[in-house]
C-alpha cells in the first residue's frame, strides 16, 4: 500500500506570514493539532509544504520563553526541518522514517512537491490494529470453511 | 482480566484409552486441532486433564514412524508434560508461559484441577488486535468529544 | 496486569495557583505535553490531582480565544471532569475507559486519592505491542522445542 | 513491501506421487505442518506448485475416515484449489486473500509459476508486531530528540 491510498487529505494550512493567533485559531476550528505551512506562489500551483507547527511547538517555543506574539511569525517557530512523503512511498518504508525521525505526523506531496495529503502515526495505528484483526480472524474462518465444506 | 473470563469453555476431551482413529474422529467432527485427554475418576467430580494430542503428534509421532495404530492408545502418544492454567491467572502471565514452553494452547483448570476450558493463542492474538483496536480509536474519540464540546 | 504496576511513576505536577507560563516552562523543561494540577494540604499528604493541563489546551482554550495569560491561573484551564484510575485497576478496564472518555492520559491514584503516576495511550500502546511480539514468537518456539526434543 | 521480499524461501515440497508416510516423514524431518506438492516437468524448469498438504489434511482426511495409507497418495488428499502469491503482490492484498479464503499459508510463485517460497499466517503476524513495536517507540524518540535540541 502506498501513503497516497492511505493518508488523510485534508490538511489544514496557513502561510508563513500567519500570525501564532490565527494558526491557535485554526488548531481550534478544526481539531487538529497541527498546522501545516505552505508556500502558495500565486501561479495557481498546488501549494507547497515548507514546514509545519504543533500546538506543542507555541507552548514550548513561545510560551515557555516568554516570546510576545507579536514579535513573530509563523515561519519563525515552524519546524525548519521538514521531512515529507512522496504519495508512492510505501506504508512501511514511511513507518520506519517516522520512527528514525522521531516526529508523529508526516505532509504528504506528489512530484511536484506540491502538499496532498498528512500521514500521522495515529492513522498508522489504527491501518496496523485493522490488519491484526484481519489476521486474527483467519484462523475462525478456517475453521468456518471447514465445518461447511467437512460437516 | 483472568484466564477464566476469557478462556473457551467448549473443550473436545477423550480418555487416555481412546484410539488413535476415535481422537481423529473427534477432531474432524468437532472442527479442533486437539483433544484435551482427560481422567474421569468415575465419582462425579469434574475430568482432570492428564494430557493433550494434536493433529501433528499424531502425523509425526506415529505415521512419520510407521507406528500401527492397533499397537499404541492416545495415552502413548499424548505430550507427557502437560501445562495448566488456573482460571483465577492473569492473561499477561499465562502468554509469557505459552511464549516460554512454546505451546499454542493450554487447558484451564479450577481449584481441583478440574478441566474448566482451553485458551489458545489465537484467541490471544484476537483479544490483542481487538485492545489494539480500542486504543487506535482513542485520538479519534478525543477529537470527536472536543468537536461536540467546543464546536 | 494492574495500572499499578504498569503506570509511570514520574508525573510533572502543578498547582492551580500557577501561571500558564510555569505550565509552559514545565512542559518544556521536562519534555512532556501534560501537566496533572494537584492539591496540596500542606499536612504531609500526598498531593491529591484535582485537574490535567495539555500543551493543546493552552493553545485552544486561551490563546486561540486571545485571553491574557495574565487573566487566568492554570486552575481556570484546567479540564474539569478529571478522570484518574486506582492502582489496583486493571489495565483492560482502564484501556477501555481511555476509549470511552477519549483521553491520552490518565493520573493514577492509591486509596487515600494521593497521586501515584500517569498512565497514557503510549505506555498502552509499548505493552500491547510487546506482548504481541511474545505472542508472535509463540511459532517459532514451539519449531525450535520440537527440533530440540525429535532432532 | 512485497510478499516476494518477505516470505520465506525454504519451502518443503513433494510430488504428487509421495505416500502419505513420505510427507509425514519431511513433516517431522523438517518440522514443518505443511508440505507444499510440486510438478516438476524435468525440463530443468523451477517446479510448479499445485497443491499443498498439511498435518491436519492427514487426520482429518483419512485416518478420520480409516482410508488406508496404501489405498491413497498424496495427489489424492491435497486441497484441490490452491491458492497462490506472486512475489510482487502486496503483503496487504496478501493478508486479505489469507483473511477472506481462510488459509494459514499461501505458496509464493514467480511469473512463470516456479515455486519461490512460502508465506504464513505467523509471518505475517510477527512483521505486524516488529511495526507496531517502530510506532510504539515514535512518542519516546521524540522526545529523546527534545531532549537532545531543546534541553
Amino acid at each position: 500500500m502506498t501513503v497516497g491510498k492511505f493518508c488523510s487529505r485534508e490538511v489544514v494550512v496557513a502561510s508563513k506570514d500567519s500570525t501564532i493567533i490565527d494558526v491557535a485559531r485554526l488548531m481550534r476550528q478544526h481539531h487538529v493539532g497541527d498546522v501545516v505551512i505552505v508556500d502558495s506562489n500565486g501561479n495557481g500551483d498546488q501549494p507547497k509544504p515548507i514546514g509545519i507547527i504543533t500546538d506543542r511547538d507555541i507552548v514550548v517555543e513561545l510560551i515557555a520563553c516568554e516570546v510576545s506574539f507579536d514579535a513573530v511569525s509563523v515561519g519563525d517557530v515552524m519546524s525548519f526541518e521538514l521531512i515529507t512523503a512522496r504519495e508512492q512511498d510505501s506504508i512501511w518504508k514511511t513507518l520506519h522514517r517516522l520512527r528514525t525521525k522521531g516526529v508523529r505526523r508526516i505532509p504528504v506531496v506528489n512530484d511536484e512537491g506540491g502538499l496532498e495529503g498528512i500521514l500521522t502515526v495515529d492513522d498508522l495505528l489504527e491501518l496496523l490494529a485493522e490488519e491484526l484483526i484481519l489476521l486474527a480472524k483467519v484462523p475462525a474462518r478456517e475453521q468456518m470453511l471447514e465445518k461447511e465444506t467437512k460437516p
